[in-house]
């Protein structure tokens, strides 16, 4: 891959969205919304986490919009956690690093399995694509100043 | 997103995977290898960490494998760090985290850009794509146990 431009990135989301997400809890935790999880003590049972730990991930996420927090309608002392789009917004990232775990950890396959709820087929891995739907090496990417950029 | 499993994940590599990645330095370190930094004093001049932790996370990366660790040729006193296939196939997460960072942090267009060498026009949004090419929203996907993936 190669680089026009001498600096990293003047202007770059990632540590934004690391603000949020970079930390090892929040990902699992991600992944048990994501499988369903809705209450406290199934994130607590699960994970394995110490509760202020979970209580202060949790409240980040909700903080952060990742998250809403409402409560159970039939008990008014639960909560229940759903995820919100923003949320739902980094399936893509958590999927991605499921596929890189399973590929280069060696851990095998993982299961559950997502899979398209129409045929019960699994989704392609994830991979930078190009507009016309080429999936790009990084010896086929380029880095350039958005000035640069065929908008055609 | 449906799921017909109790449990979020007897068997899962995103544990595996966090124990590399699951960390804000490794995601912006790793950024910094792909736009082509390779010295630790260039990594240390952009990303403003400090000495020992770069110095850390750096040996860990070469001890996970994520990247080459070599003498230059030119002045052996001189370290080369290079990013390993396996650190290279990173690049899809990372990609989506900083997406997600542009769309959902309120950052704008992140610059330098990410391209498709061959026209220099941006790559596609990362996506969960079905094998039939579909993007798939949340509610288009499914968990299943891996005995029932449909495998046709």
């Amino acid at each position: 891959m190669k680089s026009s431009t001498k600096t990293s990135a003047a202007k770059c989301s990632l540590p934004a969205a690391l603000d949020v997400m970079g930390e090892r809890w929040s990902f699992l935790i991600l992944r048990g919304a994501f499988v369903g999880f809705s209450h406290f003590e199934q994130f607590q049972a699960e994970l394995g986490i110490a509760r202020n730990i979970l209580a202060n991930r949790l409240s980040k996420m909700v903080t952060h919009g990742l998250m809403n927090r409402v409560g159970c309608s039939e008990d008014r002392r639960k909560v229940i956690y759903s995820l919100t789009p923003k949320g739902e917004a980094l399936l893509p990232v958590l999927i991605a690093l499921r596929q890189w775990g399973e590929r280069w950890e060696n851990c095998g396959p993982s299961n559950p399995v997502l899979v398209d709820a129409r045929d019960r087929r699994p989704i392609r891995e994830i991979c930078v694509l190009g507009v016309d739907g080429r999936v790009l090496a990084p010896c086929e990417l380029k880095w350039i100043d958005s000035s640069e950029v065929n908008q055609s």
